[in-house]
């Protein structure tokens, strides 16, 4: 059938064609079909959506790359041909009947989920297959090696490489500021990219913009490590694992994570680390409750890098409440300005800083690592460190933690009873911050002026929550009322909370990259 | 935030907004998520896209209903505000899970795929966790109760209904022409939706709509049901069960079908069915191979009759070659009217349509049903009945075999050896059939001059294909000549076909409703 072309201005990443709802029958083709668009030799595959008037009998709309694909444009007739979906579709079916694939059939997987070939209901079907079925190792890494190959490599000059990574989920953790100039003013290479938010507070990424840009390209990420040893980008700007954010699109309206693994590795395969270190927290409120769980995934970690070539090393960390004091990617910003540049405050913080750092100088063979990395921050070296990242990545290395704008309007939240903090709610914290404008308002968050075991006097104030709009701050507020956000009492005093009737209990989802 | 409305006129049945990236940033909301528009007390929500240059800062393309809903013009302010996904969502999330969901939350999920507030990534999760963990027989039940509660019902002045359905995948059934009539002329009602082909090269309302038309709304179809006990029309013309249109949008794509049991049921359902006669074609190339995987999805219609208050009973015909000699609409039109003006040929279809008749009667306490309706049949009065009811249906009651065009394009495909039939390809034979343009072309299809057990001379015909247009008749025998539609071979001849190596086994998707 040949039809005229009308190109669409729409944005879309998949190449997709609107046909009229008669040619569509003409063609034999349903929604979510795939046709053939060819003019001479040159030919290009879309997605079918049919329309009954949009789309005039005759035409079809195009968008989504196929006008550049073969160079259409308005009025051109171009032959259209219904063809056979790509054969990544019966391996995804193959998932969903609980089969084990083969790399082959993981790997054209991934391609046409980076090559968007794949429509949403077929990119759907294989994350969702992937969380009901599971995944043996050898399809873990498989995909981990598919999701690293079809993406872009730091390729760095110096041949050992060294990383971290968190599995996340606990509020404030501002961990990698600290550690990563700690490694790199050591003569080690630690290429860190990491997220933003996804659903939390506040992403590496997102602290450290408070600073200096982070959206660098590969070449500038490389010219970066190359000079300093180390970087703290965002891993979004570039392509490391494409294939990742398309499963991200699905995993995230559903919380679902059945693609952990493999995409932290592939990210880490990207970067071409040799050595990894990765933090589990772990507790109520993160994803991992108790040490028994945060071992079985540990062991995986290490399992996988073992067939991808990477040394890993896991710790289990204690996720029962944010890591120091600061809640949101300006505060935290701030409090770890100020730890790097004091070499101490905040001692759970530094106290997980030198035992992870310490870690990675054990894969160096250096000995007493953790309290090699409490005198490298207490020297200032770490400091200087970080500062010259910061140069180098576009800010300003004189930066001192009140050049951070933080929300004007905030208000501070009182305790009504005397006693201890037995327990603090890591999820409803992160509601708060949420409300009151963190992630995407840079100065919106919470500063806790109590922690668990402090002592509390009626009227002390608990936390404070700070945000750049009032109507935010309000919002939080309005968050937190329903919440038990601390958990305050005196010694033996049992019961924790009066169960509701009915009300369902509600997992906060945990979603870090 | 207030946004200026700019109405898009896109088709879509989702109430959707697309934001520029920024506003959505500023607003915490991501693709999928949603938000409610307000304007006064006027509120809708709906489903986030995100563009970077299509929609300007400020802005809100709307579509797919919104504006609507709340009369919202070209420059209009509205109010956007970030809003949580439905409770639904949590329901299918549970069932991601493998759970068991209970009538309320089911009943939620289909009340919100009907009002369209789910994503295609939301209904896709929820069609694949029913496929991954099953359902068990309460959730069925449930399933159907909630697809036929949120459709339309047709609602009969006449107490007793009867009802006949077939799971399909054989070629050239026509058994619903000649059974309707039957049951029919015999005082008993019998309204009979069908499908138009999903997977097949006609259903059963694109074989009648060679006759009459097939797209009668639902008063309509009272009207000829009360005159004439029967009718003959398109399912989908009336919203029976609408969630089933929105389950099959994503089962097509990925060929499963776990939802046929309440697809099925809740239609009969809403057509008010006391007595029911499921048909299950069974044996190599359709759905169900083999008679006790017949006996297992049986026993299940018949348990979930009982809950759903119909009285359902079950046979399994034989599946392994067509019905008669034609496949596609006009030539299964053709033979149809033929057998039922004479009474008599095509004694395969004769035999399956009495002995399903038969099993209508049985539940009116009609004792030898099947000889009772080759009776009716020979008598004439099926022949008037099916007249009778084309005609209200708008056709022309006279309307002879030869008046129902067929394909001009034709040619006939002969024996290269000598012997019997041992052997059909169901599959291929549909393939074939799709090729020369079935069911969209009415007139293309296949004609079979030879069927099981048939003697074979070198060189005679086997069978003829059919179509309306040269280039589509090449395409048909272009497939026809990858496959091996028919076995011919001499008696004790056992190599049935040479295995080549790596070729895979492809298993054809059969979807009838």
């Amino acid at each position: 059938m040949f039809l005229k072309v009308r190109p669409l201005e729409f944005e879309a990443r998949k190449p997709t064609v609107i046909l009229n709802s008669v040619d569509a029958e003409g063609l034999g083709v349903k929604a979510l079909d795939r046709v053939e668009l060819s003019v001479g030799k040159k030919k290009a595959v879309a997605l079918v959506s049919v329309a009954e008037h949009f789309i005039e009998q005759g035409e079809v709309g195009i968008y989504g790359g196929v006008e550049e694909e073969i160079e259409l444009r308005m009025g051109d007739r171009v032959r259209v041909r219904p063809c056979t979906p790509p054969e990544s579709l019966a391996a995804i079916r193959k998932k969903l009947s609980g089969n084990v694939l083969k790399a082959p059939e993981i790997k054209g997987i991934v391609e046409d989920v980076v090559g968007n070939r794949l429509s949403d209901v077929e990119v759907t079907a294989f994350v969702t297959a992937l969380y009901n079925h599971g995944m043996i190792m050898s399809e873990v890494s498989a995909l981990s090696s598919a999701m690293a190959a079809t993406g872009m490599k730091l390729r760095l000059s110096r041949k050992t490489t060294y990383d971290k990574h968190s599995i996340g989920g606990v509020a404030g953790d501002k961990t990698s500021m600290l550690l990563v100039p700690i490694i790199a003013s050591s003569g080690m290479v630690i290429p860190k990219t990491s997220s933003r938010a996804i659903t939390s507070p506040a992403g590496t990424a997102d602290r450290v913009e408070c600073m200096c840009p982070v959206n660098l390209e590969l070449e500038e990420i490389k010219g970066v490590v190359e000079k300093t040893n180390g970087c703290l980008v965002w891993g979004g700007a570039v392509d490391l694992a494409p294939a990742d954010d398309a499963f991200i699109k699905v995993e995230y309206p559903l919380s679902i994570d059945p693609l952990l693994l493999p995409s932290v590795m592939s990210k880490k395969k990207a970067v071409g680390a040799d050595y990894v270190v990765i933090d589990i927290p772990t507790g109520r409120g993160v994803k991992f409750k108790t040490i028994a769980e945060a071992q079985e995934i540990g062991r995986k970690f290490i399992e996988l890098g073992k067939k991808l070539g990477i040394v890993v090393e896991c710790a289990s960390t204690f996720g029962e409440q944010p890591i120091g004091h600061s809640i949101g990617p300006a505060l935290e910003a701030r409090e770890a300005l100020g730890v790097i540049k004091a070499g101490r405050g905040q001692p759970d913080l530094i106290n997980k800083v030198c035992h992870l750092a310490g870690v990675l100088y054990g894969f160096k063979g250096i000995r007493n690592g953790e309290e090699r990395a409490l005198k490298v921050l207490r020297s200032g070296k770490a400091d200087r460190k970080l500062r010259q990242i910061v140069a180098e990545q576009g800010g300003d290395p004189g930066i001192r933690p009140q050049d951070i704008p933080v929300g004007s309007h905030a208000c501070q939240v009182k305790s009504k009873v005397p006693g201890r903090v037995w327990w603090m709610n890591n999820r409803a914290l992160i509601q708060v911050a949420r409300a009151a404008g963190a992630p995407s308002d840079k100065g919106a968050g919470i500063m806790l002026h109590k922690k668990l075991n402090s002592q509390v006097k009626r009227g002390d104030v608990l936390l404070e929550v700070f945000s750049e709009h009032a109507y935010k701050l309000n919002r939080a507020l309005e968050t937190l009322k329903g919440l038990n956000v601390m958990g305050v009492a005196r010694e033996h005093e049992m019961v924790l909370a009066e169960i509701p009737e009915e009300e369902e209990h509600r997992q906060y989802f945990v979603m870090e990259r």
